[in-house]
């Protein structure tokens, strides 16, 4: 690999996450919901510090900021690196924004350290990934790849019954002025006012992003290259049996509901811990009916939270978790009805890229490992539409969507060179 | 067994308890919580039932409704049968009023067919046992045997923050009037007015109550005599692990606070099975934190309610359990912490009085088992200060504490016959 020595201004990223991290609604930690004042002015505080680098800037319908630095072969597709801008309730300061920050530095970093690039960079900054204000994940990247189509915007509410198209148009966003200020940018016809389709000028998408889990600090690597984000599987599972008095109902006429669902969920367990790496399966709500300590439940719902990186496994374990369930629940005379209520695939991330990535990794001297993203991220809705490629930097304790989530500027700046070095490949390298 | 064939009306006590069921609150079933209009109605209607039977009517300072047929020798302690008036919210008709309607019944009859008793009879319909308004239960008898002092009316409130005595004095009981209707009374000074400690002069007590379990419908049976009632002990649980991201933590590097509880709810459910009749073990009410779809619970929160008839095997059954918790916490690396919100001894029923009331069974012809009462009830708090009986008849499905509850009136009449033989051999019989 023929790479220059990359050595991208840590500090100048540190600053935009610091100043990023202003734009918080009030509370622990940081709360950055999508269309709110807090989010609109994070979004503006980017728009000028891209247009400050010297990059093109603008928004499109659904509120994502793109700075763009223009390449030399103007037929060439556009190589886009960023994340998300909003954060969970309480959130942290790296959890998104971290990789818009990275990339808005390393664009800076390479156009002022190697001038024009040949294939043009887009630093992005979607609008909402987490799903935290309105019942729809990944809002700004589903856009850009074709997941949702705007028609969304009427119907879906927030809690206090606001939809998304009244926030949008809080916001300024409309769709007489469905990009911001797109006569800025006047060199690419793929992304023209008024774009409502999906994006087909995109030839990779790099995401940086912490790891949120405790994978890489309990190998203590630095750098996660992605191999593929876990496909998910959610459902609801409800057990019913017989609600009795806990006095004088002998153990073995029981129905109980509540039991039933214990033996189920060790099932889970056990075989989540047999299947092994990287399947993990959890449960995360459980209520019992009706709920008083002297009556023997009667009914009982629980969630299901399963993943694995590959759609034939993900199914299969599926598949005999359920099995498993309908044999605990016949045996004790309980009742069963189970509900999926989300299914996403599998993403593998392209593997040439990956391969760059620990090229670059080997070449900068850094310490890292292939694995699996157990979290959802922008990047899987890519995958099937371009080369895509996903690096994790360590999360102290795991801990995320919290205002503990922590990385060290180390480590930080660990996962900018190796962004920066790649975004060098993709643009600046002759194919 | 020299006893006269009773053939008690039952009818007369199917009127009684309809009557009975007609003063409650609106909504399904039979809602009369106590110091409220229906339970006032309610005892003001047996008191002139009681008086038209000829019975000497009083009540007491906390509402207990007393009715007294006096017997021949003045020195003999009293006969005293009954149950109580109050009900939970939208219960049935059958659990407390049919030891009433009964117990009335049934004095009436051996005064009409057989005259003045040698020992005194009464009959109580004790004002509180449920513990459904105010946080205190047995309210009635235990005032009668001395659990309450009276000093528990100041500060002891209902969810409105209506304190009992507010809620007495509403039904015209106060400390100057504490005893109704004395006067009616006068042939036993140690029920004098004023009557503050519990009462000495009691020599049996005798309650017929619905059997609130499945045991006799499952058995076919007509009559279960009861041979202690069972002592309880119930625990508020609290396991501890660490809440994190389901996606990105392995199943190895999990402290799951709900896998951890499943198991111990397992490991519960079969000591409980293990260890066989008469104990019972159950888990009603459990909770979640932080109860999110996608996050590995952090804590999780249970209770207990564990029972049996023996003092010892009850200790050792829970001390059991709460090792093998410990063990399943310290293996998982979770916290455990257990407290400890109820215990109650068992209350052993007379062995003379149940062998009477076997004979009794023998005599008239009715099918019957011992067993225990895994449910509480007013007689376990008469067992240590008196010779003290239960007699059980079958509740259909084991339904109790709902407007579904039901017995027929044949085996409403087999349970009233078996008390008036009881009462007979007790106040009648030359000792």
């Amino acid at each position: 690999m023929n790479t220059p020595l990359i050595q991208a201004p840590a500090r100048e990223m540190l600053m935009l996450l610091e100043g990023l991290a202003a734009f918080s609604a009030p509370g622990p930690g940081v709360t950055r919901l999508l269309y709110t004042p807090e989010w609109l002015q994070a979004q503006q505080f980017l728009q000028e510090r891209m247009a400050g680098m010297g990059l093109a800037v603008r928004t499109d319908r659904v509120g994502n900021v793109y700075g763009r630095l223009g390449g030399s072969q103007p037929d060439s597709k556009v190589i886009l690196t960023g994340s998300h801008i909003d954060t969970v309730l309480n959130g942290g300061k790296y959890d998104g924004a971290y990789g818009i920050a990275a990339a808005m530095t390393a664009l800076n970093y390479l156009q002022q350290t190697f001038g024009q690039p040949l294939r043009t960079l887009e630093v992005v900054s979607f609008s909402e990934e987490e799903g935290s204000r309105f019942p729809l994940t990944f809002w700004g990247s589903g856009h850009v790849t074709g997941l949702y189509d705007g028609s969304e915007a009427e119907t879906a509410a927030d809690s206090e019954g606001v939809t998304i198209k009244s926030a949008m148009e809080a916001c300024g966003l409309s769709s007489e002025h469905p990009l911001g200020d797109l006569r800025d940018l006047g060199d690419h016809k793929a992304v023209a006012a008024g774009q409502t389709a999906a994006r087909t000028d995109i030839g990779a998408f790099v995401e940086l992003h912490i790891e949120q889990g405790i994978v890489l600090e309990q190998s203590a690597l630095q750098i996660g290259v992605v191999q593929a984000i876990a496909g998910q599987r959610r459902f609801t599972v409800k057990v019913g049996g017989t609600a009795n008095h806990a006095g004088t109902t002998p153990m073995l006429h029981r129905r109980d509901a509540l039991a039933g669902a214990a033996e189920m969920l060790l099932e889970l367990e056990r075989s989540a811990v047999e299947a092994g790496d990287p399947l993990v399966a959890t449960s995360g709500r459980l209520e019992v009916y009706p709920g008083t300590s002297n009556v023997i439940p009667g009914d009982v719902q629980f969630t299901l939270d399963i993943r694995h990186s590959e759609a034939k496994r993900l199914e299969s374990f599926c598949s005999g978790v359920m099995a498993g369930f309908e044999d605990i629940a016949a045996r004790r005379g309980l009742t069963l009805e189970v509900v999926r209520t989300l299914s996403t695939a599998p993403a593998p991330m392209d593997q040439g890229l990956s391969r760059t990535l620990e090229q670059i990794c080997l070449s900068q001297g850094r310490t890292f490992r292939t694995m699996i993203s157990g979290a959802g991220h922008d990047a899987q809705l890519f995958a099937s539409g371009c080369r895509t490629a996903m690096i994790f930097v360590p999360s102290r304790a795991g801990i995320s969507h919290s205002p503990d989530e922590y990385s060290s500027l180390e480590e930080l700046a660990a996962g900018l060179d190796v962004l920066t070095a790649m975004l060098y490949e993709l643009a600046y390298k002759e194919s």
